[in-house]
């Protein structure tokens, strides 16, 4: 069978450029190799520079493809050796071609198809994470992936040790969030919780304060006793946070305002949130 | 000549979908009625109902045009019944027919075509300004849309006094920036700088302190001292501030971080900025 992947070391002369990919479209199986996962399941289509380099960096065995526009191949120097090393397909292309791969014209050059980073459950997170000072965000409804991408790249920015996502929660990665998070969607794990009570039952245990986060009417939050171990419990972009899973946390917070607008932006609050946090409890 | 406008009182029966109105793309003067100017100069097409809203509530005599969907009619009652009241015609359209005005879908069932508030020359804002504490925005360089609207948001939220742009920044409001910010655009004014070195002395004159935001090397910004009258130089998305425009100003701050990632995008960074200038300064 023809192999139109490119396993050649780099040299200093560029490669000609391949004919165009197929583009993939979730659907998975269709390009996931002879007997490879399809790529909407356990993979990821990443692109942008710093979202794939840091996924590189944190786990180089994920990588599976790499699509690169020619102007790339200097600066991708390194992960090009990886691939030749580690028998991982890469293939110049044509920037038209990188824009269907990822559906955007946001690629700055390269697409790379990698295997997910697992969800961990949160008995083997606490287990992992010691009983030091930490922070983590639980999302309760945040859908909008530019937001949970500008949420991970702020939650690397501070040092949150987690992004903690309800049992029913149908967030999951996308290659948009990834993009926006600039590397940091591989700092910190997606947590998978269990159902509420349990999950709140093992964080207390663990030690943690739970922090419910409201638009209004929560106690001013640079006032606040804020504890050393905390997770921020982060509502929806609309409606703002489940009032009953509000009711049951430890402490209801807001971030005080002027009235002008009803709101910050979610991304806004939770930076926000995490400084005032990390500020209070310095590394 | 057949005039499309419904200049009606709204009534409990709801008016019929009118025929599709003429989209308008920039280009100015197709749309602007007999003599009213085009659009793409003096008039701003907003959409969303809080940018809508705000609109309305700061500057009723700026609207010159409303399209909404029936679904909207109840809401938006007292901003029709000024229209009738002042002869602003409004139109009752299909979805299809707002996607194509607002050219986006996120238009939340109206659109609506206003005057632009004046940008203000700097000496006339310090004059209106007073001498109370005061936190104001400089934006060198930021140009994305989103960003922009974020920003205006979260200026809103903590009550900064105005977004200041270098004499030679080509950013202006944009119906996408507006909808992001919520309606904070209506919050505080644009004003337009003159050359570097005049305004720096203008502002200094006023008792401001200048601060430049860095993405690493400046001050800790949590235990820098803030000026009670305070200018935040924020710079572009890509590059960051302009160095030799960050040597000129009075300290230089950073958000201290994991390294985890560069930087915080410039609106996640600008929360948190205006938040701990805000708390040292409550109102």
């Amino acid at each position: 069978m023809n192999n139109p992947w490119n396993n050649r070391r780099p040299s200093a002369r560029p490669p000609r450029a391949t004919p165009a990919p197929r583009p993939v479209h979730g659907g998975g199986g269709g390009d996931g190799g002879p007997s490879g996962p399809g790529r909407s399941g356990d993979e990821l289509r990443l692109y942008g520079m710093n979202a794939v380099q840091a996924a590189f960096k944190a786990r180089p065995e994920a990588l599976r493809k790499l699509y690169l526009l020619e102007a790339r191949l200097a600066r991708l120097q390194p992960l090009l050796k990886w691939c030749v090393a580690n028998r991982v397909g890469y293939r110049v292309v044509e920037e038209g071609d990188l824009n269907k791969l990822a559906g955007t014209t946001h690629h700055e050059g390269v697409v790379a198809d990698v295997l997910r980073a697992p969800t961990l459950p949160l008995a083997d997170w606490l287990q992992q994470l010691g009983d030091a000072p930490a922070l983590a965000l639980w999302l309760d409804g945040v859908g909008n992936p530019h937001n949970l991408g500008a949420i991970l790249r702020s939650a690397a920015h501070f040092g949150a040790k987690a992004l903690l996502l309800s049992a029913d929660s149908t967030l999951a990665l996308s290659g948009a969030a990834a993009r926006v998070a600039e590397g940091g969607a591989e700092a910190l794990p997606l947590v998978r919780l269990p159902e509420t009570a349990q999950a709140m039952a093992q964080l207390r245990a663990a030690g943690f304060g739970l922090a419910a986060t409201l638009v209004d009417g929560g106690a001013d939050v640079f006032a606040a006793t804020l504890p050393a171990r905390l997770v921020y419990v982060m509502g929806a972009e609309g409606e703002g946070m489940d009032r009953a899973l509000a009711a049951q946390c430890d402490l209801q917070v807001s971030i005080p305002g002027s009235g002008a607008v009803e709101s910050l932006n979610v991304a806004s609050a939770t930076a926000v949130l995490l400084a005032q946090w990390a500020r209070l409890h310095p590394r």
